[in-house]
């Protein structure tokens, strides 16, 4: 468990500051750490500071009550309700006949699952703790901070992501890690880091910085990009990720790079681990190969992974594309194998927890020369409302990415940082006088915080969650991805009938999401009757709005994400992007997966028996007619979608 | 209390779009707007967000012991201590022997000020209210929010700010509010907002951006600057704050602006209210001065005001040299005064409450052009460790900073969120079942929340307190100001003693702080007696560093902040910096302030003894001998000075 750096042969990492940008290349260290030695003169009287009084905090204590780590089952690797055989085609007709009996019940119960035990948690307004690394408090938490975090929080992470996540990141001493408020704020101080802001009307081509992105990506970092002027330069994809290799793979868009559109780019943004909205997880093997490539072309790779522990070797085992699974190949968990099935590296460190040796690595863990910068975040290991996250890279990098925070974010919410504390530390039994527990309660029935072994335990049982409702979407969805025209065979008596197949075309596609959060919906429209009155693309580009709006339409009422604001060109989106949907099953209440998922496919396959070009265009002018006097006047619906 | 939009006949605000950065100019709203108003279809199975399930938190609830809005007393304009007489020799020897006699005691007791009456507050799981603006529960707070803010506090933030804060904005509808994550947060986006980065080596001189700033300012917001390339254009200042008129002052600036550096500053950054580090509290009527100016040259005028509700009037009374006290006025609440004595205009809106108007106003309220940015935060009204502030600009600025923040912070952390919402709106007592609070409880006895009423009573009673100690402090420092050289006159009889007077030579000079945090200590060093000794400038700052180091040597222990990290640039800090420290009197314990404050009297009476040009040097060797190895490695420290 400690830190490698005592007798550390690793190499250092490379020099990167070649890549920063010149704003970055300005940002030097605050003058006042000259004073940080004065700070420690016992009974100094410190008039130097710039703070109020923590006694005139209104907030004596926080309190809390929280989940056991072992709140949630994590699945054996086997999925709690197996689904059934898909293609079986008797069993889709009487799935399609219950659903319409359990529509009546599709809103959803409000049973509460959080009749569970809990415990409570306490945040003390002081505690007699000397070390800073140990203390747990109001007068320190909410007062200002250090930009890197606040020390029992930024110290816990930071063991973890070296010991735990990263125990076989390559380079000496092992990355560092500052806190961010989240992976969107990560992001765009990783950007401001490393690109120059351009301007068509000022600057040159040559000096234009691009970032390499997936075919389809997540839009919001994309909006980040955008207006600093930046090049976007989206890179081929297969199921798992980024191609490395082949058109339009990574080696391609870096070797026959058109200099006309500006610099060859510099910096890789890529979602590795459960990809938005993909849901792919990039292998090792491929991690490599893209590795190599971005040393030979000096490219720096941000892996935003806020979905890394959600890998479902159910869904590998369903998919049979994928490089490291040609055959259909159940997991088994006393292989040494990822939850990709593919074989671990002979030598590997273990990270100590078999959850964590059953995740695909970071490519931090083959980081030789340090350019791997990775975004983690509590948002889906905790809450997105936290505004938690943290930075992995060199150190070199993360001093600058310091010096961005302390004039910007300065450090995350003390309400959370402390809360997040107590959690994971617990209380400072040394600070409590005669077993009275008057600085705090941790997380655990023992008055103890969860530690990295609850952390683990937390996010295997939140895998196991998400690994169940993936699996009843994508059971329902891929039992209903074909048009079935069925009619009365024969009546085989009074009472019975039976249903027989009479034509069978293919109107949905997907990969089994392999991790994250989302399913990747192909919608075949070649099959819709109408598809061939629909000439260009442009048009078929409102065949797809009209199937989106037809499912927001009673008695469906399903919401989808268009596959157009994940496509990170205009030329992406109106040649691939309207073809898809983006579904997540996991903001929806645990009952409801299955009706609403039972109610996209009806309606899927309800619009493909339009067979009147008039309904859909109907079905878009009353859109066109409403959008515009309605679009943002709805204050907290944003809350609804999340950043997307 | 309601908005003025209903009959609004104000002129609208002014278009700044030309003010835009080039980046900014390219931000666009979010693609997701199109998707809102389906949210709101009754029944909709939502499967397009990126949202964990709120039931996967590991938070069911936050509680939280909270102080009641009448902890602390508010100054009733008298002082709680009144200051001795300041200008009596006897009394400031007699001080002067106390003090040496209560060093003993100089470390701070204990004891708690936190035994006070405290409510209890709770945000519960999920609340059954459908109205967003009164929903307070984790299931919305820890989700994905909106960038402007968490509904009910957003709010509430938004009412406060147009009805109490600023009734009297002058252009239609009034300014709208964003949250941010703190006053440094706030200014790197309005930074981002208005300028381009420049770049000796690509740019042209002529599209170098600039910022004006006062002649002494917060270092960290120069810091942010910096990097950009801009140019820091200081005006001179007087006790009050910037001087629009005069040499140095902002027409001098303007009307003589020297190309050759770039274009001619466009935006302005001033603390107007308890400035950092002089304490001055801008008039209305130089505000005016400034706003008219502003107008001509077309600059945008950001206020960034942490300390705008602390105005002190028994310093105000103390100080004869600032516009609006000719005379030695004393404050009376009954003539419509603001608190630095200036009369109110006849027909000013009331903001609803004495205290709020006796402020002297933003210069929002007089903004007819809307060319205003104000910058306010919780960090001195609840804690620095909220992270939360909030920026009040008209709309179409606003929204701009709304695109930042969607790709950068996204919302200030739902913990902290939900817990001030709690604090100052209370429980929604609709969504309780039969008289159980299972929606939380509010900050009052009753279950309530503080509402306008009880946060305006909270600040009070934090500007009281404060005014208190910096009374205490000034009253300290006033009476330590000169060096008296005194010796036994004769002796009245065996057992009395008398001192006398023999020269009496000004060591210090300071304004007493008619607002903030801060006194703005000059040092006289002409009358050091080895003044004559140190020949230039840079040799004069270390003569000023010498006297900084021998405060932190025993028995004097303090520290105080040099003003050279005041200086906006280079020349400033040599010519004038080294000749400030800056004290801080809101930081340290309530019974410290005293003991601190003659501790540093007696060493810079002590400082001003030495006679022995090696004694100086000495501190000065030791001093660059240790500094090298110390700085920057201790955790934590960082958080004892704030950002300064």
């Amino acid at each position: 468990m400690s830190s490698f750096q005592d007798q550390d042969s690793r190499p250092a990492p490379k020099d990167l500051t070649h890549h920063f940008s010149r704003t970055t290349k300005a940002r030097v260290p605050s003058s006042i750490k000259q004073f940080y030695k004065y700070f420690q003169i016992p009974g100094i009287g410190q008039l130097a500071g710039g703070l109020p009084n923590q006694y005139y905090f209104p907030f004596d204590t926080l309190e809390a009550s929280v989940a056991r780590p072992d709140r949630w089952k994590p699945t054996p690797n086997t999925p709690v309700d197996p689904p059934p055989a898909a293609d079986d085609a008797d069993v889709i007709a009487r799935l399609s006949l219950q659903e319409k009996k359990s529509n009546k019940n599709a809103v959803s119960s409000t049973s509460s699952p959080l009749n569970q035990p809990q415990d409570a948690i306490r945040v003390p307004h002081t505690s007699s703790q000397k070390d800073l690394l140990k203390k747990i408090d109001l007068a320190t938490a909410l007062q200002y901070g250090q930009a890197q975090g606040y020390p029992p929080l930024y110290y816990f992470i930071r063991q973890f992501t070296q010991n735990h996540l990263h125990p076989n990141c390559p380079y000496k001493g092992g990355p560092e890690v500052i806190l961010s408020a989240g992976n969107t704020d990560g992001w765009s101080k990783v950007l401001q880091t490393f690109t120059n802001e351009w301007s068509e009307e000022k600057d040159w081509v040559r000096d234009r910085d691009g970032v390499l992105v997936e075919h389809f990506t997540f839009g919001n970092a994309m909006t980040a990009v955008t207006p600093r002027g930046l090049n976007i330069a989206p890179v081929a994809i297969d199921d798992e990720g980024m191609l490395a290799e082949g058109p339009g793979g990574l080696r391609d868009v870096l070797e026959n790079w058109d200099f006309k559109k500006g610099r060859r780019p510099r910096l890789m943004y890529t979602i590795t681990m459960g990809q938005n909205p993909t849901s792919g997880v990039l292998s090792l093997q491929r991690r490599r190969d893209i590795y190599e490539l971005c040393c030979k072309y000096d490219v720096i790779i941000v892996e935003d992974d806020p979905y890394w522990y959600l890998q479902y070797p159910t869904a590998t085992a369903k998919n049979t594309t994928t490089t490291f699974h040609p055959s259909n190949q159940d997991f088994n968990p006393d292989v040494p194998m990822f939850a990709n099935a593919e074989p671990r590296p002979a030598g590997w460190k273990s990270s100590g927890y078999d959850f964590l040796d059953s995740i695909v690595p970071s490519s931090i863990q083959i980081d030789t020369e340090g350019r791997v910068i990775r975004l983690d975040t509590f948002s889906k290991t905790v809450a997105p409302g936290c505004r938690v996250g943290w930075i992995t890279a060199q150190p070199a990098v993360i001093e600058k990415i310091q010096y961005i925070t302390e004039t910007s974010t300065q450090q995350p919410s003390g309400f959370v940082q402390s809360m997040l504390a107590e959690l994971l530390l617990g209380p400072d039994h040394s600070g409590i006088e005669s077993g009275k527990p008057k600085d705090g309660k941790g997380g655990l029935q023992d008055g103890k915080g969860w530690k990295a072994d609850g952390w683990v335990r937390w996010i295997e049982g939140l895998r196991g969650n998400y690994e169940r409702r993936m699996n009843k979407m994508a059971t329902i969805i891929d039992n209903g991805k074909y048009l079935v025209k069925s009619g009365r065979r024969s009546s085989l008596g009074d009472d019975e009938e039976e249903w027989s197949v009479i034509e069978k075309k293919q109107i949905m596609s997907f990969d089994w999401p392999v991790g994250g959060m989302f399913l990747w919906l192909k919608i075949v429209f070649e099959n819709h009757p109408l598809y061939s009155t629909f000439k260009k693309s442009s048009e078929m580009e409102r065949l797809a709005r009209a199937l989106w709006l037809f499912l927001t339409t009673k008695p469906y009422l399903v919401l989808a994400s268009p596959g157009g604001i994940f496509s990170p060109s205009a030329e992406i989106r109106e040649r691939d992007g309207w073809k898809y949907f983006r579904l997540c099953f996991a903001a929806v209440n645990d009952d409801e997966v299955e009706p609403i998922s039972h109610r996209l496919v009806d309606g899927i396959n309800a619009f493909f028996r339009i067979k009147d070009r008039k309904t859909i265009e109907k079905l878009l002018e009353e859109e066109d007619a409403s959008v515009a006097d309605r679009v943002g006047t709805v204050a907290g619906v944003a809350q609804m979608l999340g950043p997307c």
